[in-house]
């Protein structure tokens, strides 16, 4: 499948538009682990998830973490180019979680169809309302949820992501994800695991029972 | 003033468009304390305060509140009309905090001219994009500050918009802009009290120290 698929708006652009955009367009592929947006960092453009799994978190001075959502294939991730709007006033981080394959459209290029284009702009808005919906969703569960609940609701998240039980994850990795600290975690993965919830080992938590994670998590 | 000098796009509407807009555009007054949107009746219409002050906020189950932020004159409220877009995904509450006038755009003429005029859609990516940069904002201070910090914050900022060192407020109140309990708030007040940064009396907050109050948020 080429770009052409994978953007939905295509269609509504004019041929002068389908050029500029497929002349300026890069793949790119990345892996694991890559820091591909950097908050600090000048625009680096409109990212469009080919195949593979991105996160995007924000990153406190001390350098806790917290996840705000993550693109998966034909995502496209607007907040890497968030020079294309002046009251994008925020900062985030965006990592490569698994390899990902990826194009690239310019911010520049992107702003400009966008400025012209009713059905663009359209489309920009409603990515923003999404991940804007994403992050209101992650300030409920902040705000109203307990710790025990976000860990269950994160490992039930995890296997179905992973298509697994068993998590290759450190508790570390966990607290990053919900903003936690990595003791605070340990304990909690303990109780699960006291309950028959789940069983730890060496950079592993295995899934036991997903009834009750459920059941934990919508308590 | 008219509602045009208020509508930072309205020169870019054609003919059509204006007369769309000002004839089914409503003015309204509302007194302090009225509830004009909530998130599970339905879509109210854009909102453009003349004059006054709203406040948007997000509620549990449990009635908890936390205030997102608050709306001045010749500002645009987008998420009373969140039918406009289907990607917006989560309810608010609106409440004047005060005696405030605005005007209604109904949600479907204003959607209509969103969906064929570039410039509108991208005033209101503008606009969500202001809001979404609130949000996070809030979720920065909600993860990384603590407490004493965001009431120091809040009770600067309450003297900067109300132009006096006296706060009529309770503690129930401050406690739900912050997502707080009340118990908590008042704790840390009587802390600033022994600290000599506030006097507290009944159902008043006098800020006695803004110069260490804005140490203490800074540090």
């Amino acid at each position: 499948m080429s770009f052409e698929n994978y953007f939905p708006v295509w269609n509504e652009l004019n041929a002068a538009q389908k050029e500029l955009i497929s002349d300026s367009l890069s793949a790119r592929q990345v892996k694991r682990g890559t820091i591909i947006h950097n908050g600090s960092l000048d625009c680096t453009g409109l990212l469009l998830v080919k195949s593979g799994q991105l996160r995007t978190y924000i990153l406190s001075d001390e350098g806790r973490e917290i996840t705000l959502y993550r693109l998966f294939d034909m995502d496209m991730c607007l907040l890497s180019a968030s020079c294309i709007m002046r009251s994008i006033q925020f900062e985030v981080t965006i990592e490569a979680e698994k390899d990902t394959e990826l194009w690239i459209i310019p911010a520049e290029i992107y702003k400009s169809i966008m400025q012209e284009s009713a059905p663009v702009a359209n489309y920009t808005n409603e990515l923003m309302a999404t991940r804007f919906s994403d992050v209101m969703w992650l300030m409920e569960q902040i705000m109203w949820k307990s710790l025990d609940k976000r860990v269950a609701s994160f490992l039930l998240e995890e296997t179905s992501i992973e298509g697994t039980n068993e998590l290759k994850i450190t508790h570390e990795t966990i607290a990053n994800h919900l903003g936690s600290h990595r003791e605070v975690i340990t304990r909690m993965l303990r109780y699960f695991q006291e309950e028959g919830l789940v069983k730890l080992s060496r950079s592993k938590v295995t899934v036991l029972d997903i009834k009750r994670l459920e059941t934990l998590q919508k308590s």
